[in-house]
């Protein structure tokens, strides 16, 4: 009756770290909307139906892929102030798709998004509402307006104006979530 | 020394009409990413030339088709109030998103942004200039506020949870970007 849990060590960690590679190098040859499964697969060594097997879709695992670095069981930032969690909770948002390569990632997935939720945006939605909890029914925030105050103008940037990811981006956006 | 004008009338409004209407075609057919500047030409009758020379490449054709029902010419919501304006506003463009089409072909125009501001960008940041000037050197809210608390959640979610654009979500914005 115990809960899944997905390993994260030994063998599954390295063919996990082989097929990030895989992507990372086949969207910087040939963009993320021409990358395909059996294309990893090829390249990272492994067997295609363990990779359909995970993810089921080559835009699932390019979003996978592209807020890895976001692992969903990193630490959250946790300083006590609901304010300074959310703009360092942001900061990480922001400095991983300052990286080109994320964003491009990014873009490759959006063209292929629309039609269920995916894992990256499943993790943002249940981070949002665990920073969120912390500060209790008096909390002057949803979930929701943390993902359209924070998360969507982080990501509509990134895609759209990433030259404007810039290093205030985070408090300028919490300051208007949370008017002091 | 008048500015130039965009002729929007006659045979030019006929010959935008044909390309528009290739393109919403091919991008039904084929998707968004596969659509090309020639491929269009051939199946709107006219010359690829014409195409290049107004529109530069692909990406800033399909962008500039996801939005054309939101005109740059058209009138914006004056009703009096900077509330009211700006929910009518965002409401036009939740309307917009809400047709699988026009969400498609903003998923294409995504995969190839990033490089410089598209024209669909610029129209939506001049006119939420225009509403928010309205309200003189007292409006409590910049051009920037609204694109990312009003068009980038709205843009958000038109890629990623389409199913999210409710009627509902521009009032819902507008509250939590003007608390009364």
């Amino acid at each position: 009756m115990s809960a899944p849990v997905r390993r994260t060590g030994g063998r599954s960690a390295a063919v996990l770290s082989a097929i990030r590679y895989a992507v990372e190098e086949l969207v910087r040859e040939r963009g993320a909307e021409k990358v395909t499964i059996p294309m990893v697969a090829e390249r990272a060594g492994v067997n295609p139906t363990s990779i359909y097997r995970r993810w089921g879709d080559a835009p699932a695992l390019l979003n996978d892929i592209a807020t890895y670095r976001l692992d969903p069981q990193r630490e959250l930032p946790k300083t006590g102030e609901l304010r300074a969690d959310l703009a360092a909770w942001a900061g990480e948002i922001v400095e991983h798709y300052r990286k080109p390569l994320n964003a491009a990632i990014l873009r490759g997935g959006s063209a292929m998004a629309g039609e269920q939720e995916t894992d990256c945006l499943r993790n943002r939605r249940a981070e949002a509402l665990q920073i969120v909890e912390r500060y209790g029914p008096q909390a002057p925030l949803s979930a929701d307006d943390v993902i359209d105050g924070l998360v969507a103008p982080i990501i509509y940037r990134a895609i759209f104006l990433p030259w404007t990811l810039g290093e205030d981006l985070p408090g300028r956006l919490v300051d208007r979530l949370l008017p002091q």
